[in-house]
Order: structure tokens, then C-alpha cells, then sequence
């Protein structure tokens, strides 16, 4: 045969562990059908939950989300939610990880006969932990991140619903590779209106006299998101929703990304131009160093073991 | 462990081949890593050619468009033009079949140390024959299809090229399950100026007063598409792209859509109200013959064996 060239592409599998059809397995083992209507339609929802030194983070937020997800897009899991955090938990104990990146998984599977409709499917579960992963490295926490705005439209809400957490990345994609060609670390892209929305796998917020604001539409209700703006609150720091444009945002004293990837990063150039004096600002370190805090409180955290 | 049971979401495999990693496989085997990003940011192109008596139909055309779009997304593709066209080849061989309907991909695949950095991932190619496809069964064929004007919008150009061909559906998905509430059998989605685009898989066409119209913007340039444009050119009917609005395609004659997966197929509904006589139209009629005359002819197609 003519390709007889053995390729790789997955050289490089971080260690962890995966659920999927039944079965525990490694994650460079842990494979899906390519007719899974989940890859091939993308046709999926899923949800990101970190455990950090052997204590899951807001588990039952990420659950409640997630089971509200995959009954939107009209989904059923072969698993009832107790059943969901044991096998979540179950990953992480045969990983072995103290601190791991949690992810689970709904996607809509094949149908008897490949039929194309979507009722018809039966719906799959998946499940993996790997190693806790950052949005952003960490010579970019300490220095803060340079933020590229791009003009690539985040997927509107009338086409998909941005608080139902989805694969649809091609946006993001193609804003990434325009922050690389401005030397910028990340992106984020705008709505229609050239309003900020969010960027691949973060929320962005501003802060201003002292005011904390984060874009209110176009964007997935983050759980570190809405976990910030109740820091906020725990600290007095004023805080809502709120429209942020580019120039709203060049002129903030601060600024911060949010992910369960990393927590609280903050954004210290906007595509070069230093925003404030250009380090990460007061407000932004203490949300990071409350934070981080709760990570030891059993009512945000729930153990592994 | 808690979860004994074993779920079997892909009960129902079709017959065929693919091409994963360097092997052929039967399809049913044919399985991608779940950290694939082509899987989890749907961060992958692909292209679809479909084989009729062991002849593929316009490769070259296919061949053309999936290399434009795998350069578009910044991709790189294993291996050269020839080498996809073999392997396709050879998935057919292999399948046995006389009609299928053969799908090209490239996905981001994976990075080193599982990076989230796009420009360091290893891409992968993927392709797979199994039996030819139709988007409209034999009965919806002969009768004309019933389909539903949704009100999602197609995600725009703004946020994902929609000519470069793509997986993200769930604009598609919630349009279809729309379709099924009103009883109707597929659908098609609309722009912001409620224009219609597209439908899962297929462009749309209408005909009024003897000209055939076809929506110019935010749709995939499909092949079969195109090659109706150029079927309508030989048989003298007055053809072109313009806008089409509910109304105007509710007013029209005759209407068709158009697919790989199919070819040529009537609409004779539009939400359950009749077009027209409620019966596959004359011209609708004789494209559908010459698409398929075409079928036999070598200037379009490529032998399998």
C-alpha cells in the first residue's frame, strides 16, 4: 500500500485517565468513533471542573451546568448525576493527580443504521482527567498576559447559544493565529456591536475606578466567572455585567481573564500597549490570592478521597 | 466500579472502510483520541465525494475544495493531493461498495505536552468509505421533501468562513428539531436579514418563471451546487445566485436542494403549505436526470478500479 508511512499525531499524550464506553482506561488509549456525530457535527456539550491538591472546585456547579447543557440541546445521559461525579472522581483517583483539568462530556453518538436523525442516536458519555492545565504559562501569570481584540465575531447567541458550552472553536481559532501574527498571547473576539465577548476558554473583566465589570452577553456564564464576582462581593469591590468595548477596556486600570484553566490572569497589554503602568493591578491580586483561599474551604471544594 | 454496564452508543455501525494513523480499518474500528482538537474545538476541515457504480463523481472538484480549505484553517495535510486521492481510492476498494459516499478530514490533532498553541499540533488525516447516503429517504425523494424555514441564523461569515466546509452544526441540530415539532422534514436556516442560507448538508434552490435561484452568501459553495448551475447552463435554463427570501421561495414554482448526498431532490412543502402543485416540478425533473446521466459520463468521473 502507498501510505505505508506509520504517522503520530498523537505524540506527546499528557498522563491521565479516561471513561469512555464502560470502561477506565489511559488517555492516550481513550478513543472515540469517528462517526460519533459528536466529531463529525460537532454535536456535544461539555463541561471543565479542576481539582487542585486532591479537592475538586465547585464540583456541584459544573455538574448543575452541565446536565442543564446536555438537556438543552436535548441530550440524555446514560448515567444519573451521582453517577457522573463518581466517574469524575474515579478519573482522577486512577490518575494518581494531586492537581488535574476534570473534563466530562455529552455527545450525541451514532445512530442504528447511521440514520442522520439526531433522536434516533444514542448518546454518549466521556469522561477524562489529565494534568491541571493554564490558560495562561507562567512566566505570563507573573507578568500578565499581552491580550490581542480581534475583529472575528464570536458565534452569535441566534445561531448558537454561547451559555450552552460547546466545541464550536473555529471563531477562536482563527482569532488565536491573528493574536500570534500581533505577538499577542490570546484573544478575544468581539459581537456584532465590536462589544468584547470572551476568548477561547476564558471570560475577561476591567476594572476601572476601582469598579469591576464583565461583559453580560455573547458569552458563557463562567463558572469562575460568577465565583469572581462573589469574591468581588466577599471583598466590598464594586462588581456587574456590563458592555466593554476596546476602548472601555484600553483605558482600565486593571484587567483579568477568568477560566477554571488558571483561576484569575491578569491582562497587563492590550495587542502591545500597556494597560495602567503595565503590571498586574491591586484588585486583580487580591481577587487571585482570595481565590486561591477558597480552594481549601469545604463549601467550595469537595475531596476526592 | 460503579459503573458495570456496559454502554454500546455505536450499536448499528454501516459497512465500510477507513483510513486512520496509517492504517485501513474496518469502519467500525475507526477511532479518533479524544484530545484530538479536531474533536474538541470541532478544529478540523473535511469534504465529501460520493462514488456511484465505481465511478467517483467530480473528485477532482472535492479534491480542489478540501485542499483550498485545509490551507485556509492554516493546516497541513500528511500527505500530497495523489496520496489523498489513492487512499479515498483505496478505502472504496476496500469496502467493497458499488455507491458510497467517502468522507476526506483533517483535524488539528494534538500537540507535544498536549499544548493548546494551534501552530505546534501534528494534523491529522482521516477518510472513510461507507455506503452512499441520502439526505432525503426514497419515499421523501418521489413525493418532494417538507421542509421548515427556522429562524436560526446560519452562524454568520463574521465568526466561521461558511465556505470553508466545517463541523459546526448545532445552528443545524436546533433547526432540525425545530423541523421535527412542525412536522417537517428538514430545514433550512436563515441570515440576519432573514434571507435563507442553507440546510444540514445541502444547498437550496428556487425556481419562478422558469429561472432557477440559489442563495449567493453565508453557504457552503457546494459541488453539487455548482455543478446544477452548470446542468442548468447546458439544458438553457436562466440560472444565477440572489437573495431568497421566505416569501419569495414561498411564491416559487418549483424548489430543490442539493447535496453529495443525493444529488438533486424536490421540495414540495415549505412548512406544509404546498409549492406550486405540491409536486416535484419539470424543471426540478430535468436537472435531476441530467445530474444523474452525468453519473456515466468519464469528463465527470473518475473510475474506482
Amino acid at each position: 500500500m502507498r501510505t505505508e508511512k506509520k504517522t503520530e499525531p498523537d505524540a506527546g499524550f499528557p498522563p491521565g485517565v479516561a471513561f469512555i464506553d464502560g470502561d477506565f482506561c489511559d488517555i492516550s488509549e481513550a478513543r472515540i468513533s469517528i462517526l460519533d456525530f459528536g466529531f463529525l457535527h460537532s454535536d456535544a456539550t461539555y463541561d471543565v471542573v479542576h481539582v487542585w491538591r486532591r479537592r475538586f472546585f465547585r464540583l456541584d456547579r459544573h455538574l448543575d451546568r452541565f446536565l442543564d447543557n446536555v438537556a438543552k440541546l436535548q441530550l440524555a445521559l446514560p448515567f444519573d448525576r451521582r453517577t457522573v461525579a463518581q466517574t469524575l472522581t474515579e478519573c482522577v483517583r486512577r490518575s494518581g493527580l494531586d492537581d488535574a483539568y476534570v473534563e466530562m462530556i455529552c455527545t450525541r453518538g451514532t445512530a442504528p443504521g447511521y440514520s442522520r436523525d439526531p433522536r434516533q442516536a444514542n448518546n454518549r458519555f466521556i469522561a477524562f482527567a489529565i494534568p491541571f492545565s493554564w490558560v495562561a504559562n507562567e512566566e505570563q501569570r507573573s507578568q500578565g498576559l499581552n491580550l490581542f481584540i480581534s475583529t472575528v465575531n464570536r458565534i452569535p447567541s441566534r445561531s448558537v447559544d454561547p451559555t450552552i458550552k460547546n466545541y464550536h472553536w473555529l471563531d477562536f481559532i482563527k482569532g488565536t493565529f491573528e493574536a500570534y501574527e500581533h505577538d499577542a498571547e490570546t484573544v478575544v473576539l468581539v459581537d456584532e456591536d465590536a462589544n468584547i465577548t470572551e476568548g477561547p476558554g476564558f471570560n475577561l473583566f476591567a476594572v476601572s475606578g476601582g469598579r469591576v465589570t464583565t461583559p453580560g452577553q455573547g458569552t458563557i456564564k463562567g463558572i469562575t466567572r460568577r465565583t469572581t464576582l462573589e469574591l468581588c462581593a466577599e471583598l466590598g469591590i464594586e462588581a456587574g455585567e456590563g458592555a466593554l468595548s476596546a476602548d472601555r477596556l484600553g483605558a482600565a486600570d486593571e484587567a483579568f481573564i477568568t477560566s477554571t484553566a488558571g483561576g484569575i490572569m491578569a491582562v497587563t497589554r492590550i495587542d502591545g500597549t500597556p494597560l495602567g503602568d503595565g503590571k498586574p493591578g491591586p484588585v486583580t491580586a487580591r481577587l487571585t490570592d482570595l481565590y486561591w483561599q477558597k480552594h481549601d474551604d469545604p463549601a467550595w471544594t469537595t475531596p476526592v478521597d
